[in-house]
């Protein structure tokens, strides 16, 4: 029987490449989970709390990908990663490469291309997480790409967190993942510039914060759900929130922005954009009819 | 005993002044609570749908006025509410006056201001539904102004939905709902501009709908009340999601718009106020720093 207090080695091996906030808190969960983990960062020291935890340092990257079938990277930027897989392709041939690392859908899938023309194994993952949350219920990577490989690592991904499979097309991880994160900083735009405007009044944001979670809650409820049926139909008409009747009560908006001494920089597109769909003929279309407008060159 | 059917004329009596979609809205949820409900609109035509309910057509807003203790003003715009109610200040005296009119804080205060003079009982309130949406359980209605008024006549104004008092400041029900308006607007322009993007490479919007609605409700437990505390407290370093974390994932956003045919227009200014963040130190905040910059001149 197995000493319960040694690593698990029937667990497979993983290597973590990149130890900055989200590579280091990924190398962790890996290693919680059990698998034994390699890890390798440029700055070697910092893969002295990880070493700690139990983790195999390796010298070169090469090293690292060298003791794992499963490589996840997690660089700064795509650049990173190209500098420092570009001359590792042998090493990296008939393994899988999970690249978490930020970037664009074109990004991903040159990437793939890369990889495939290499016979390496590649997946495109975006960390629908902050590095403190890896491993909880609330976390998910998204994943597109190479299938196979995916379908093989899955059992060790979900270390990490939820799994969400997007689609063979290697970009499709990194679109979702911006999709979301566009959504999120609409919602963080809202949030910024109500609590700029009621604290112009000296009210405390947190006893106006219930109203606006509420609010936001009941509002995303309809919008999301009711947009994209009015997207994907192609009937934008309603006679609910008209886009005439949006653009009729937005300068009141702007015009207490300016009573109030708020910037109002984040909402004057928008005013344009309704005054755009106004002066298009959509009067009496619904907010669903800005997604058209936005996918349309002026 | 008497007849069920008849108008129930134990409830007080209620004047409602303009007919548009949301005062019809607000005419047709007090007759269905039992209130003689008495209308009037510039264009007389309106009143038809209200009168086979029930209502009582008036010939002049003065008549109007006269036959309840409380009228409701429900105009397009505050100028419309000036123009019908100056000449009337003798016949509203010792009445009290709920002005739903869209409006900005500063108006409220101005509106309230006049009507102290001429001893009008004035509230003012901020709609926080579409008219559909009236007296069902998701409506609510901020109020603000003479607290005595809005005590007197609150049983009769729950007839429209939720009541919320927000202080005897008649503008601070427009400064609250503008503030909830604006949140809305944010994760509006957040929503329309993700749905553009998966729209681009011609992914459903309704597949990724649940995956926008729960990621943006995940989001905004945490980014409400936590900005909130930030900004109350003005402790706004973080370890979660920094400004400089969030200024250098922000091209990606911006490449991949471009990247994807669509228009960046909406999210320009939040690159250029994380930069601004950046530029005045603020490399170590979090998000919750924006609130600040946003009620900074530049």
């Amino acid at each position: 029987m197995p000493d319960n207090h040694a690593p698990d080695t029937t667990r497979p091996p993983v290597t973590v490449l990149g130890l900055g906030l989200m590579g280091t808190a990924l190398a962790a969960a890996f290693l919680r989970a059990g698998h034994p983990t390699t890890v390798w960062n440029r700055t070697a020291s910092k893969t002295g709390p990880l070493v700690a935890q139990g983790a195999i340092p390796a010298d070169t990257p090469a090293e690292a990908i060298a003791a794992s079938p499963l490589t996840v990277v997690c660089l700064t930027t795509y650049d990173d990663v190209t500098a420092v897989l570009t001359p590792l392709t042998a090493t990296l041939a008939g393994r899988t490469l999970v690249n978490v690392t930020n970037g664009t859908p074109v990004q991903a899938r040159k990437s793939a291309a890369w990889a495939e023309e290499h016979g390496i194994a590649y997946v495109d993952g975006g960390i629908m997480a902050v590095p403190q949350m890896i491993a909880t219920p609330a976390a998910y990577v998204l994943y597109s790409g190479s299938q196979e490989a995916y379908d093989r690592h899955r059992t060790t991904l979900s270390a990490l967190g939820g799994t969400r499979w997007t689609g063979t097309d290697a970009g499709l991880a990194a679109l979702y993942d911006l999709s979301l994160l566009t959504g999120m900083y609409g919602m963080v735009m809202g949030v910024a510039q109500s609590y700029a405007l009621v604290r112009s009044e000296g009210i405390s944001a947190q006893d106006f914060a219930p109203l606006l979670e509420d609010w936001l809650n009941a509002m995303t409820a309809g919008i999301v759900p009711r947009t994209a049926e009015a997207v994907d139909s192609g009937r934008h008409l309603t006679d609910v929130s008209s886009i005439a009747a949006n653009q009729a009560a937005f300068p009141n908006l702007l015009h207490t922005f300016a009573d109030q001494g708020v910037r109002p920089d984040l909402f004057e597109p928008m005013r344009q954009l309704l005054d755009h769909a106004l002066s298009e003929g959509h009067a009496g279309d619904g907010l669903s009819r800005l997604v058209e407008l936005l996918a349309e060159p002026r």
